[in-house]
């Protein structure tokens, strides 16, 4: 495509509230414009990307067995009222009335409207197991969008729903997504990993979030330095390493008034509501506690941490749950403020002396312990979450009476599957992981045209005939070529064409007389002179050596 | 693809609310699914077609240099208002609210949205001009959705802007988008006629429909039955045939009454409100007023008719604009029912007894008239407007300031043109033209699977074995397959195969184990015994014979 009729606004200030580099760099390379705070347009050249990940995307799904289809944004509110989430989901859900005074929610999520799709059809265990997927606009009313694509309020997800009769085909249909995941992200040129996540405590069972790695990422990852194994950081077990035998106690001492600690471990309290009960964890004092683990071990789906309230913790009311983390287990001499009392107890023993109902693995692992598959240690990374494939099990299908009869005329409701991926994510992933201060380095796969044709100088005719030829020449070889026709200052070019950072420059500049090219790789500072008749062989020769 | 993997959920009954074959055929066959009013999921087989026309469409409008984007459903509130659109455009634009208050529409249309993404950079002639379009879904709140996807709430558009510095530039692109308009409509396999439409009086010149033909459209379209005429009704000129001398007039008679009339030609009078003035329209009583006409003519953008209000039209108020049909230019003799006087007035002489200001062409055609071309006689058609081509001018460009320095260094408006296609209902007229009464006949250009390949009896070991291997032999020559190797009756299995309207149809049934299969096309309903070594052939002169 000739440039010069491109509709590619770069920039050359630097966007003062882009706070990341994807954001940053697809607004300066013209890929993308805000239209609201945290809706965007995506201008021809992010178009162009966007579409190569979405067909990466079809193969794999396609490759399942994985059937596309397209349901509407306007989803009616009465689905949403019988899985309750129409009060749930709180105020991310955008919704609206129409004209006759009916309420929609526009889709953040498609659980309801497939399962309301399928449950009159997927009426038999014949007809399971199923797999449909959607690419769609989604919109979720997020209070802070910020990072450009990374958490905007619409955006381009493929959702995915599997329907099953027994948690064997449920996991083989997960492990297949799985599988899938791996290839999308591998084929986008993605560095990520597949992460261990948190499915809640009602609902899916298994899940694993795909994370690609950049330092702007929200999500802290734990891995191991010398295995497989990552995990959120909610969700990485702690190993219980103090094997060795308790120290011996000493006399519970308490002195009025909070004191300096030395020589006991300093523990802390914390205390948590659920929707039946009170809660006190107790753990040292240096650990962070991981609410989600509570929350698990409580088997509940709701957890509030009780802030300004301090109960006493060491003479409980009655019916208040006393939990502690592992450590405690193996500790004798632990000293603890309370609040309540205005005093310090000293030579605090937690088996002894608080009334512990259950220890368990309640705190954030921390970087430099133990991996949990006994293999290496923890270290942190930050990810971008861009996919994530989730055992449902049958919490919509019951909500919503889908079900079907299985082999003995019994109704059961159906098994389920979800799996998604952030295409606008993803993008900005790649994003994050494939550019320099300049602009883009786009990965040949999805790069929006591989090679860049530049004329130095369109208004010189040798310059401009040989421009063209090579531009038909390349076209006719099958390349995706962008040709930079404009009558620009050639610093103007040089610039934009870094920021929108096709892998190859073929440069037709003072030696276009002598048939004398220039060819660079974006991500290289080099460029060669080469003769045209050898532009070709040594074009295929450069992309064989880039990403 | 396997039926029985696929979520194809057809209907054996005819439902009850849909009115249309389309509609109704599109149930049935299991391609879209409604979720709420006007509100629809294309189901796996509906998407594919649905995918094969934007396919079509992309192919055309990339042929014409128009780059595709994408724009987002929400559109802040603040563009409408730029254009005075958010008072105007009514209840059909779905409007909502974000968490911190904001309004935005739901896109109905993209003027606003793309004039305020282009307007910085389309700062120059040298940019000009330049082409965009986008395949989005839309919504429109429709007071009684009907027909499916034909008047549907939230529907899949194409639509294109191009922006120019000269009219003679925009006629260009208006007529390249014509043209590939005829284009994409032919690949569709669609009977269709590009009419002359009614651009309004303000804003836009020239405006051609695309209208499908079929009885169930909304539109009226009035055609040449000997040329290439064709224009919506309300557009269709009428010519002055009546060159003859005016008659002698007789002295005007006034009887109280309303009298019955013969001899004279009764004449009615159709009054009107503009922002501005009242007008009265006198027009020979058997013809219709044209109230389209009746506005340009004008030149305003609202008329309304004053219906209850019978102001007297012999005597009429001072500044009362009287405007009459053509037709009355030629006539010496009508008569006229007074209601204001309750008088019947004979021998009426329109020139001499009305003070009318300007005679013109202010009723619409008949069928039986001539053809405005001179050549041949008006019939009607129904048509369903599947697309549109429209000269917008200035009108966005001037109201949000989207300007351009000419060569003169002078600020100019964009010059603009707006181009859409309606992809769903693109799909429903297909539907409308290819169907009988037991399902589709999809032409191949979009057919969901080219060849239905049915196993009558699945579980007869030589039927499945065979089925198989053609299953892969199809397949292997590039042939789109559906397999059906459901344990069904034979009975539903070949109802569900009218129902999806696969083009060919190959059954294997008692004679496979003597390699012989029965070879039919959907629309036919005979079927021809081959034996598997000539099938190929076979299929391909088959595929041939049809659309």
């Amino acid at each position: 495509m000739k440039q010069s009729q491109m509709f590619i606004p770069t920039m050359k200030e630097k966007p003062a509230d882009a706070e990341s580099a994807s954001h940053r760099l697809l607004l300066r390379g013209g890929f993308i414009r805000q239209n609201a705070a945290g809706i965007y347009s995506y201008l021809p050249l992010g178009y162009k990307i966007i579409k190569k990940i979405e067909t990466i995307i079809r193969e794999e799904m396609d490759g399942t067995g994985s059937q596309e289809l397209l349901m509407p944004a306007m989803q009616p509110a009465e689905l949403w009222h019988e899985t309750g989430r129409w009060d749930v989901y709180g105020p991310e859900l955008m919704r609206l009335k129409d004209r006759h005074g009916r309420y929609f929610a526009l889709g953040a999520t498609g659980e309801e409207l497939i399962t309301s799709l399928v449950r009159d059809f997927l009426n038999s265990y014949k007809k399971l197991p199923m797999s449909v997927y959607q690419i769609q606009t989604k919109f979720r009313d997020e209070k802070r969008p910020r990072f450009g694509l990374l958490r905007g309020r619409e955006f381009i997800m493929k959702d995915a729903y599997t329907f099953h009769d027994s948690a064997e085909s449920l996991d083989k249909a997960y492990w297949d997504m799985y599988h899938a995941y791996c290839r999308i992200f591998e084929r986008c040129g993605l560095k990520y990993r597949a992460v261990l996540a948190d499915s809640g405590a009602i609902g899916g069972k298994d899940t694993h979030e795909f994370q690609a790695l950049a330092d702007i990422g929200e999500d802290t990852i734990a891995y191991s330095d010398s295995s497989d194994y990552a995990a959120n950081l909610e969700m990485a077990a702690v190993l219980e390493t103090d094997g060795s035998e308790k120290g011996d106690s000493l006399p519970l001492e308490k002195v009025s008034g909070n004191q300096e600690i030395s020589g006991d471990i300093k523990i802390a309290a914390h205390w948590f509501k659920t929707r039946t009960d009170t809660v006190v964890v107790f753990i040292k004092a240096e650990d962070e506690i991981n609410d989600v683990k509570v929350k698990n071990v409580l088997n509940t789906d709701l957890i509030e941490p009780l802030e300004d309230v301090n109960p006493d913790p060491i003479n409980p009311e009655k019916d208040v749950l006393i939990f502690a983390d592992n450590a405690l287990k193996h500790l004798s001499r632990t000293a603890f403020y309370n609040k309540t009392e205005d005093a310090t107890y000293f030579h605090l023993d937690p088996d002894r002396d608080l009334s512990i109902q259950q220890y368990d693995d309640l705190r954030f692992i921390k970087e430099g312990d133990l991996s949990p598959d006994g293999q290496g240690i923890i270290k942190f990374a930050r990810g971008i979450e861009i996919g994530q494939v989730f055992k449902l099990g049958t919490k919509y299908s019951e909500a919503m009476n889908a079900t079907y009869l299985d082999a003995d005329g019994k109704a059961k409701p159906l098994i389920m599957g979800c799996y998604g991926i952030g295409v606008s994510r993803t993008l900005s992933a790649v994003c994050e992981q494939y550019h320099d201060d300049n602009g883009m380095i786009w990965p040949k796969s999805l790069a929006p045209f591989t090679i860049h044709l530049i004329t130095v100088n369109p208004k010189n005719e040798e310059q401009f005939k040989l421009s063209d030829q090579l531009y038909q020449q390349l076209l006719n070889q099958g390349y995706d070529v962008l040709w930079d026709d404009r009558r620009e200052r050639p610093g103007v070019k040089f610039a934009d064409s870094e920021l929108i950072g096709c892998p190859v420059q073929v440069i037709v500049g003072k030696k276009a007389a002598e048939n004398i090219i220039e060819l660079a790789a974006r991500r290289e500072k080099e460029r060669v002179e080469t003769s045209i008749s050898e532009m070709a062989s040594a074009i295929s020769d450069l992309l064989e050596t880039l990403d």
